[in-house]
């Protein structure tokens, strides 16, 4: 029950195993909105108290057997504390707890560490109420600063008018400025930072939408840059407030406050040196989930991220867990043997995309076998691998699509790589050249596994100018291997420009 | 083992229970090519000998525990018929049984009725030696006609030049008159005609590209013209054979046998009085795998076609089964209320669109909670509904699409619907007043059914001039219901020009 937004999200799960997200209700309840001295407000606890009550009712209706009801900053910092608790607990039925400011931190930092793959860097949390910065250390929480500078606060203190005005802007600026001064481990620091919390998934949103993005509406992963908010701010500040919602991605119970957000993480990045924010569609909530979920384990993460990304889908898509491994093990040492002959430079980004591809290459196989490619691309690239840029889940999506029929082809991504190798890359082909080379390691891996019976143990690869000789250990015939794999002499020829051979070895 | 191509495909099922489609290899081996007086020429045994063994390993390597391996008219009808038999046997390694013309119309036949609501009508079957057409009466088998009118047999003796001429192909129009000539049950008999083979699906794939077809690739429940076929028989006569391949949807290994194959399609149709053909993806190889899935029942009939797709997707996307049908149950009665107040006509093909979309509708939620009506919408047409029409199919996948979030719209499946609606339609609203209708009960019910705990038994509509009141029924606090319910008054706005009350009873 935050300070702008109350949400109830629903998680089915096994404990340990997987888990999916099954419902969600959300208010934009305003909590905060027209606070006081005296505390919140008698109409912002109504709103409230009505939203909690249906809550409760449909937790009671759906059986919902574990209930975590929680709120932040606004009835942590209201001065009718009580009065709140009670509108909120819907008098008692719901036991809410009232986050410190460690737990929402926590919270929010659990959140953050169990869908990316931050190791050491921040966590920037902004809500209606206040802003919190986690320090990340080896992945456990470092430092964390709690600030009363939450969208909704920020627009009722500096930017309530119809217009915003540029010296409202720069003097909320200087307050955000003057409210981080004395935090030196955050001042310049630069490196990773991770950002949660409804005004950045808003900002994430319009930006794309400003753009064309390919991936729109793929919010998790998504790296905005300061740049990019500061244009935003522009936009938003160019039109009244009560206008703003006719910006794409914008929606109108927002519209107001996400100026004062936008302003807030600008000057927290500026402060940080961080040039760009990259955003976490999950948070708080989830971080509470977590803690059910993974119990015991203390602290509760997940000890690969990526790995639990690709084995949910291996699990939810219901890919056949032997043959999948088995074409990641045979890709995979077709990556290494090339690069053994100087035919690639190996990079371990690479590989992991080459192994995540494999292993759910044949997702789509339960839409149709027919044109399971490319339901295999649409199922990847919309449930999403948290823990992979947006340009990795891009070139995994394309590796799916290209692992049968037809010559690989970075459309309709190539916007995403392409930004992604404007900003430098370790490949010296080019992203087309990664996704053929790749592409060519994984069609030949599942060509070789054509049976599904394992029969191709191993392969060894020996190069000439004009040839790439094929080796494999086999056991039981393998007749149906050789002919497969003999289908992808046109794949070889386009990335390596070598003819293809293959050979039984012993 | 065809007479032009052969197939092996691998079902993967549970007796009585689901089934799906794991694997497949094809090779255009053209078997019946060049055969003469003396029987199968011997490169074309060489190629089949080829491909069978590469069918039998891949079987061995694999692990397929039941192997049917079958030929048809090119080996029956042979001079060298122990021979041929030799050669795709792989000297006895395969067992391979020769069908007979009535078991191959058999087979044909159960594929068709078992992947359509054929009842009554013909199944017309082309292969590339010969042609069957069965009568279908009741579901059951009737009479049935071979004929070696195949499109391999068919391009040699009358259409073997690089140029078509238009005598030649009258020449073959003719032939296929004459040896249909005294089959009185197929003349002028008109009603439906199921299409099987490769040709027709080849034809139907060329068709719906030349006219940009939004379901491009969705073959089986296509509808093609006769004056299609015509169309495009005059498009591939007007290019020499060798750049046929060049027409959209026209492989190279069928470029030169599918003109002849078209005209005796068309020739066919035209003397059974029958103006467009019902495409089937499935034949003769899902006939024999129905024959072991279906066993012990006799005929191995699915007994409703309709509700095996739609269970068999629930199944596929793990959907909620006791939600799914309590949502039906409620969106049915919505629908069933609104004819009862005369706000509509109930139609028994809207209603059945209804239930499909009821059961789905959550289909998307395996891909992910955050837009999975979309999801859904895109794993319904990709998965397919055999037994339902395309324009069916197109509503079943807008409502699930619309079942949540928006004013549900035709696009982009409107083509679709306007070109069936051009053909008349029962509902005086057309196609978007249908699904508006339709999403409304489907939406409210849903919303009704939020909790999942089936807390609203049932509901009674009343109707004014401008308010529809919708009154349930309910066991424990339908304040959840209510509120979610009260959502949907949009669309009720949309649908009815009706503002939406909701009451208790009792």
């Amino acid at each position: 029950m935050g300070s702008n937004t109350f949400r109830l999200v629903v998680f089915r799960y096994r404990p340990g195993g997987s888990f999916q997200l099954v419902d969600e209700i959300r208010h934009a309840v305003r909590l905060s909105g027209g606070a006081g001295p005296r505390g919140l407000h008698p109409d912002a606890l109504e709103r409230a108290g009505h939203a909690a009550n249906l809550y409760r009712a449909f937790c009671d209706a759906a059986g919902v057997d574990d209930v975590a009801a929680v709120t932040t900053s606004a009835v942590r910092d209201g001065a009718n504390r009580d009065e709140a608790l009670a509108a909120l607990s819907v008098d008692g039925a719901l036991e809410v707890r009232v986050l410190s400011v460690e737990e929402e931190a926590w919270y929010g930092y659990l959140g953050a560490v169990n869908s990316t793959t931050l190791v050491d860097g921040h966590v920037l949390d902004l809500g209606g109420g206040s802003v919190q910065v986690s320090q990340v250390a080896g992945r456990r929480l470092g430092e964390v600063v709690s600030r009363p500078l939450g969208a909704v606060r920020m627009t009722e203190r500096f930017l309530s008018d119809e217009r915003a005005s540029r010296s409202d802007i720069r003097a909320l600026r200087r307050h955000v400025g003057r409210e981080l001064d004395e935090l030196e481990w955050l001042t310049g620091t630069g490196g990773r930072m991770v950002g949660i919390g409804g005004t950045i998934r808003t900002l994430a949103s319009m930006y794309q939408r400003s753009v064309r993005y390919p991936l729109m509406g793929e919010l998790h992963g998504y790296h905005l840059s300061r740049e990019g908010i500061d244009e935003l701010i522009d936009t938003m500040a160019a039109l009244p407030a009560s206008e703003r919602s006719r910006i794409p991605g914008l929606k109108q119970d927002r519209a107001d406050i996400t100026l004062a957000g936008a302003v807030v993480i600008s000057s927290v990045l500026e402060r940080a040196g961080v040039e760009a924010i990259e955003i976490c569609s999950q948070g708080l909530r989830e971080g509470i989930f977590y803690e059910r979920f993974l119990s015991p384990a203390a602290p509760p993460l997940i000890p690969d991220i990526r790995r639990q990304s690709v084995m949910n889908l291996v699990d939810t898509y219901r890919c056949d867990l032997p043959h999948v491994e088995h074409v990641c093990l045979l890709a995979l040492a077709m990556y290494d043997e090339l690069a053994r002959l100087g035919l690639h430079v190996s990079d371990p980004s690479e590989r992991e995309m080459l192994w995540a591809a494999g292993m759910l290459h044949d997702a789509g196989v339960l839409v149709d076998y027919n044109d399971h490619h490319k339901h295999g691309y649409y199922l990847v690239l919309n449930a999403g691998l948290p823990g992979y840029a947006h340009h990795e889940l891009a070139m995994i999506a394309l590796l799916v699509r290209g692992h049968r029929k037809g010559q690989p082809s970075l459309s309709p991504l190539e916007d995403i790589l392409r930004r992604r190798t404007a900003r430098g890359t370790r490949s010296d082909d080019g992203d087309e050249g990664t996704l053929l080379r790749l592409a060519m390691c994984l069609r030949i891996a599942e060509q070789l596994e054509r049976g599904r019976a394992r029969g191709i143990r191993g392969l060894t690869l020996e190069a000439t100018a004009s040839e790439l000789r094929l080796l494999v250990t086999a056991i039981g015939d393998p007749s149906v291997a050789m002919w497969s794999a003999g289908l992808e002499t046109p794949i070889v020829q386009s990335a390596l420009g070598r003819r293809l051979e293959l050979a039984v070895a012993g």
